[in-house]
């Protein structure tokens, strides 16, 4: 439990000075799948309520939806039933259930020693270093937790500090890339076609809001590349078998092969800005002008980090135990 | 059954002097699900023959796994017993199923005025035009069926013909990206979290062998972008509500707005490469190198084209038939 | 809301003096999916909490299990970490959240003129008499609900809450059977092979503890007729087709016929009862004695019935929704 | 496959001369899935092809419904677009795939020690003796084979056969009850609630078409017992936990207990019998006579034993490897 609420500190806001304003406690009660501090195989159920809610601030996106948000089309979905408070059904406050889940799955992965780190690759145009696809380890990412925002490189994560507050203040916002490795897997996990690795990832990875493509090693580069550049040759030292580079991010044919899992996720700019936008008055069908109200982050990068090695947890996870079946 | 042959022979090889020298019929000989020409209720199940195998070609990557490709890890996933002929399970001879199943729903989709197309964005560091993504419509996709690939500037085209053709004169492969729009999906299809239409759509899409990255609307650029800039505004004309931009690539919170839905993927250089490589002898747990035979394609981005389309057909009317349970 | 209220109390003890002495005010909290006293599409969550539980009354149970219950067998499964109190994973509690699902479908359904009403047909071998399976009606359902047991024949019911209470004096328990009759279900619900309606019916009806068997239509009696007085021939008056008799149970090939869907359940007589039973020590691995302590019902075939409604409406509510599908 | 083809022979008509004139040769022709003749990995997918058809058998039946087949029912569904020839999708013959895929895991099983065997246990209303509930062995199942129709007692079957050949010569038809066993299946299979044994069992069961009931353990009989009369109390010799009675079939709380698993399903007799019948014409919405012509079983019970321990073994085989995930 320790180690979970550890965990959920990094999706918290507040940690540092760069997010909202709201206050959410994250407190987490417990309502089944757990006896005397062990998962007991009843279904694990647990609630985090909302403290600090301002319901009213939203009031007026049921009818005038904010650009780049959900509100729009979820209304015509929802034919105008859906819960708007906080975004509902489709706000951000929803990866905190998500990293519970993450935060209790990469436990269990760490006892079979799969561990799984991300950092910020960019954000605005500033980039981190990227991890080393061959040599990443668990180190790296410890180091990664000692930054005031998680990156590799502290100069580069000061500029993207001083690029967020610029963002604030001028009530616009900015968007950044998210690396993820998964080290530690064994060879095997995954399924062919639609159960492969990267279909199972980006799969789970998409239920983060604001992410818009992923990637997986060397991705969108490798599409320049000639197939001989772009080939990890195999090598083995008698015991292992390994490649030395890992443009393929450790997955062939769906199927992981030993070398880290690498991937990359684009987080658009958080949608919910200060300036004044164009919407429409769905009552009225008139063309209108929308200023929001209410808390919202100028940059969501940081605090997703720790959602992405959540879903990647999720996702290895279930690979893992799907390989348990046939052996 | 003539406009799926014509869609099959999209994907069939041969169709230009750009492709392996396999004979693959794709004859389609349909066992149930059809009765007097329609779909009758029953599973539909068809078989494609291999008419024109080699096996004899594969019989040495059993033991000595091709750089890039699933050999390994299917290998070591299947513990040996895996069907390596051709390369099994994790052939591209199963992108020829997917299209017989697209390509069925790619018609019933479009009796519901949702019409799919994709073309090759990139080749070898070669860019093709990219779709106009709020006017793009049926005509664009018929018109890059006329081209010798399917492109939308002829220019380009030819030279990433002329691109494939110097791959493979040197022995090697070349890669690239395709560019897909769905035109005419109502607003609202697509469910929270992990049933999102881009959890939907790259869930299927990586099914497709060689595509390691895929991005929606304006994709990775976004994260350079100020969220005042990438927001969509919203407009109307008193009768409809749509955006003047599409960033978001027709998809906001997981749902569709209404916009052409438009993304982009990755497709990796063909890992089958007659250039010698280094590789393992799994038996002897040596280093050795590798010299592919069999028959392979310098560049296979042109026949994907129809197989990213396809795939996208089936995720959308999954979709589709999941919002009709509610209405 | 006030709906879903009048029907868990149908499934809550102290209803009347033949059930358990635990106080279950099964006080329903809604964490979510309700917007204004609507479903608003988000998941619906909800908590009942167990407000008087007694856990020292189960801890000798880890050790002793019960026969006729799941001690054991969840005890090997989870190994020693299941959670014991009040049968925990596997505790009659849980039909508690069946019936909060099934009360809401039935509300939806009802506005589709579908209606779900049980009976019980037997307790301890007296007969209740059995609906006419061809006029049940929504009337039928509404005079068993003004019976102090659900049964059609007030006689029988006073019989059985004599045999019930007689169990009860001798530190013993007694089962039943419980009738249940669907109407108002169109045509052509259920799909081919598992997704049957018997398939699914079946499917969830054995989430209730203690079912043992169930038969649908006339059931395990048609094994002994001829074809010719088995079948139900179909009949018009020009605008519908029905049959006089319903032999079949308004189910045929797994289809619903359009005629009321009957069913009947085998519940087996409470396995906790205050007898002394043989049972082993787990820990000493021993043979030993067991008493059982706690509050258990003598027979909980009363209960059961809003369950088994409940349940009844979750598989045909799926059925009716995978049909909209198509349409 | 040797075993597999045996397997199929005792669906196979013709085996006696109390079934159908129909000529199934039920050739396999295997198209994936074996390599070297074990199972690689791949989906298996094998083709049975209807060698002696008579579709016009079947053409009538498209406006003139069998009474207690589907032909009305799966009309309405699909709209008249169903396969009608030989009962389409809802023909009997489609227990011969289930039966494919049964006998291969029926072998998986074998290999991990756990047996099914399937005896018929009543034809109009000629009992069988039942399988001993805590005895039943292997070669129990293997004595079953060497009689002529699948009983304990040849005398039973003697007559059970008279019977049908009686039923036969009116033009009529008989039904039954097959009792199914399970043996050496591990304490600790089945998953709480909608994935028990009794729900997994009774989900696959009712594939098999003409299947209306199933009960486990004493069933339908333990709702007139007392609690201290149905209760199995649990015992042991030091080294295992067993029961002395099997009341419970083999399965408590849905989870297996050790003990052989049992149950019982009620088969209705053959729907399609040659005597006339009342039915209507769906074209003039006319009250009609029906003859049906065509080749059917006057008993479809001795060819379904095979069908009912194949679906038997696909829902242990799936509990099994469910429950290997988390070891």
């Amino acid at each position: 439990m320790e180690k979970l609420r550890d965990f959920m500190q990094r999706r918290a806001p507040g940690r540092s000075n760069l997010s909202t304003k709201r206050k959410e406690s994250d407190e987490l009660e417990i309502l089944s799948g757990l006896s005397n501090g062990r998962l007991c195989g009843a279904p694990f159920c647990a609630v985090i309520r909302n403290s600090d809610t301002h319901s009213s601030d939203y009031n007026q996106l049921r009818d005038i939806p904010r650009p780049g948000h959900a509100d729009y089309t979820a209304g015509v979905k929802y034919r105008g039933y859906q819960d708007i408070a906080g975004g509902g059904h489709f706000s951000g406050r929803l990866t905190a259930p998500l990293c519970v889940a993450g935060g209790i799955v990469k436990q269990i992965l760490a006892a079979e020693r799969i561990y799984i780190g991300a950092h910020i690759e960019q954000i605005a145009g500033i980039h981190d270093v990227r991890f080393d696809p061959v040599n990443v380890n668990n180190d790296s990412f410890e180091q990664i937790l000692l930054n005031s925002i998680p990156v590799i490189d502290q100069d580069a994560g000061a500029k993207m500090e001083a690029s967020i507050h610029a963002a604030s203040d001028s009530c616009d916002s900015v968007g950044g890339v998210i690396e993820c490795a998964i080290i530690g897997a064994p060879v095997g996990l995954g399924d062919p076609m639609f159960e492969g690795m990267e279909n199972r990832i980006s799969s789970a990875i998409f239920a983060i809001p604001a992410i818009k493509g992923i990637e997986f090693g060397n991705g969108f580069e490798c599409t320049k590349l000639y197939g001989s550049e772009n080939n990890d040759s195999f090598h083995t030292d008698g015991n292992r078998i390994f490649t030395i580079t890992n443009n393929h991010g450790g997955i062939l044919g769906g199927i992981t092969s030993g070398m880290p899992i690498i991937f990359r996720v684009a987080v658009k700019p958080t949608p919910s800005i200060y300036k004044k936008q164009q919407s429409v008055s769905l009552s009225k069908m008139e063309n209108t002008e929308l200023s929001i109200k209410g808390r919202h982050d100028p940059c969501i990068v940081p605090r997703a980090v720790p959602c992405v090695e959540a879903v990647a947890a999720l996702a290895v996870y279930d690979a893992l135990f799907d390989m348990k079946k046939y052996s």
